[in-house]
């Protein structure tokens, strides 16, 4: 394709208005929790959009929506690009909805401009990324990617009860006029924009980060076990306080593992004392470590790292010490082929970037198990999401839009002289 | 009086059994809160005990009861001796019931001794020492020693909603026999023996605590706020976490305040991080501080280096702090008077002693404001108190009895001399 289609920025930011007036809050934020009723409204105006455009809409068994443009050969396998459409309970106007409508605008503007691709290009809006209502989080691509529903999964409970069986069922019937389509098909590749969510994009003042990548993750439930007495009535020799055992060990470890390496990420997010009276020292404390980096033999350092600083202040201060890990995410890197596409792009748009490796999950990381895919970055104020005050910049969003639509170009075309 | 009567120990110890059965939990332990039907039980009980002997049954507006054995004068001012008969929800057997016991068992001896006083001894069991069901704790002798019930306590909410001044005059009906008195009177003095709550008397092997006085106690409320972000996204150079703040000013007070001073206590019991996600940096950290120590300047010093601790780190981290101060109770010493008395019938009865400062709050710390009073601690097991598990040796409860009586004839004959 020779043309190079320039993307309706005024449609899009209007898309992006119309769409955060579904759930919205009284703080300006979204409330649109996976298949929720809000949620099910989003999927049925998106559904609409697509409609009036001749597009077509499918969905598979875990209620992923996709809308199709198809390519120069009908029925071949798809290039997708996407994100999700589900919001936290007080959750912004851009994370997850800003790469979905953009990838509606690419649709449109390739239609507007009568541009033909060789393969179809589909949205994708993955199911429950957030993973608020129902957990885990990233469930539409993980079951896109294993090709089917874990066991169990349908019988997990949303934080209102409902299993998640009875939400999906609800959600599928919901929009009547989407074809259904088996869970997990071949796909060409996936390009996914999304805003940062954390700062670094705006205090560096670059449009555009180009994701090599998502950090691992790890966390650890931490239970330092003392004896519970007296505030006031027992001597220090006699106090075996966890408080003091874990003030000690994070005290050492926010001095190592953070400064000692800039892709390191440790957060304490959950802390609680029992029984938790103010005159009682406690009888034990527990808490959370999130363990982030891009490399998984850093992340074993860490977390060895974080058992011997424990362990040694418990025995220290008479307490034991208890560490489960609950989630284990390994790192992940995206397609060399995509990143080169994306760089191609961008340098194409004169829009400046750097590589970034993400240090939130996102869908891609489940598709990148099945296809070549990588992510767009944009900048957002201040680096917050996950907030009902959650703002990306006009421009920014245009321009992600843009890059989304150059680097499908680009990427289907390095895609197509790899196969 | 020349006689030296000896306490019924046997007595003394089925009451002890039969008072743990008054609120009884499947632990072991006692559930008998201020004012409760089970509170209501144990009066009942003991006012029954006393008619039984003969003795006369008061109770005042705060339903702190009285159980009167007459002296050689009729109708004169008494010396106080007892405790408290409430429990915490998941209390032990012995905390209150056995200063209250003992006091009847000291009542009960001189009786059956035919033993006749200057004074008259009356037994108190003063009304919501715990403070768990209506805070705050100490009321009945609080309101004792002001002479009136403050304002707005009979609106004073306990944790199952009923106000104070329902459970008040429930409590006062249920005891028609007992005669209504005014709310604080003229006492010669108090003595009250109780548990110690703490290891060092069990550690040291030393029957008997002479306390000279109680602790004063701060408590400081503690807020930090820093800014919620995501864990994996934000950049050490872009964190403004709360818990690393909180962590650093801990580390440093808990390493200076108690290691300096062998009279220190300074307790974190509860923490909390908000929002409270194991993924995100907290946006604010809240927690409690109790900071107790003898004398006041050492509580003005440690306050103010909490202070300055916490604005520090929390500078040092792009946070700000919020401290408020939620409860100050003065240190106070006992008297000099009741002191020695009780120094004299340890070694009337060559009882190995030791002084104490109590570090928990008693209601000897009110009646002392308004009569020459003191307490006598005696050893518990693992110095656990507040706990089903809470137990006392039979010889040491029998070994406190004794003390009580044999000091109550000795702190009566020297304020007798001084008066």
């Amino acid at each position: 394709m020779k043309s190079r289609p320039q993307v309706n920025g005024e449609r899009l930011l209007k898309r992006l208005d119309d769409f955060a007036a579904i759930g919205a809050t009284q703080a300006g934020g979204v409330d649109r929790q996976a298949l929720s009723l809000e949620d099910r409204n989003a999927r049925a105006v998106l559904a609409d959009l697509a409609a009036k455009r001749g597009f077509s809409v499918f969905q598979d068994a875990m209620a992923n929506l996709f809308i199709r443009r198809e390519g120069r050969s009908p029925g071949g396998a798809p290039f997708l690009i996407g994100s999700h459409l589900d919001s936290q309970p007080t959750g912004g106007r851009y994370d997850g909805a800003l790469g979905t409508l953009a990838a509606l605008e690419v649709l449109e503007t390739l239609e507007d401009a009568g541009a033909e691709t060789d393969a179809p290009i589909e949205l994708v809006a993955w199911t429950n990324e957030e993973g608020s209502r129902f957990a885990p989080g990233t469930m539409g691509s993980m079951a896109f990617s294993l090709g089917h529903i874990p066991q169990h999964w349908r019988e997990t409970r949303g934080t209102d009860g409902l299993p998640l069986g009875d939400a999906l069922a609800a959600t599928l019937e919901a929009l009547p006029t989407a074809e259904r389509r088996a869970l997990g098909f071949p796909i060409l590749g996936y390009l996914e924009l999304h805003i940062e969510q954390g700062p670094s994009l705006e205090k560096e003042n670059i449009p555009i980060g180009i994701v090599t990548g998502v950090q691992g993750t790890r966390w650890l439930e931490v239970t330092v076990t003392g004896q519970a007495a007296h505030a006031g009535t027992t001597q220090l020799a006699f106090r075996r306080d966890p408080m003091v055992a874990v003030t000690s060990a994070l005290h050492t470890l926010y001095k190592t593992i953070m400064p000692g390496d800039e892709a390191a990420r440790l957060t304490v997010g959950r802390i609680a004392a029992y029984p938790g009276s103010i005159n009682a020292i406690p009888g034990s404390v527990n808490l959370t470590i999130d363990l982030r980096h891009p490399s998984a033999d850093h992340l074993n350092t860490f977390e060895a790292q974080v058992l011997a600083g424990f362990q040694a202040a418990a025995a220290g201060h008479g307490c034991s010490v208890d560490i489960r890990k609950t989630f284990d995410m390994s790192p992940a890197s995206f397609s060399k082929t995509v990143i080169g596409g994306l760089e191609q792009a961008a340098r194409h748009l004169g829009l400046p970037f750097k590589h970034m490796v993400s240090g939130a999950f996102h869908d891609a990381l489940y598709v990148a198990k099945v296809a070549p895919a990588a992510m767009i970055f944009v900048p957002c104020r201040d680096g917050l999401s996950h907030n009902e005050a959650e703002y990306v910049e006009p421009e920014h969003s245009v321009a992600g839009a843009q890059m989304l639509l150059q680097s499908t170009l680009d990427v289907l075309a390095k895609v197509a002289e790899n196969s």
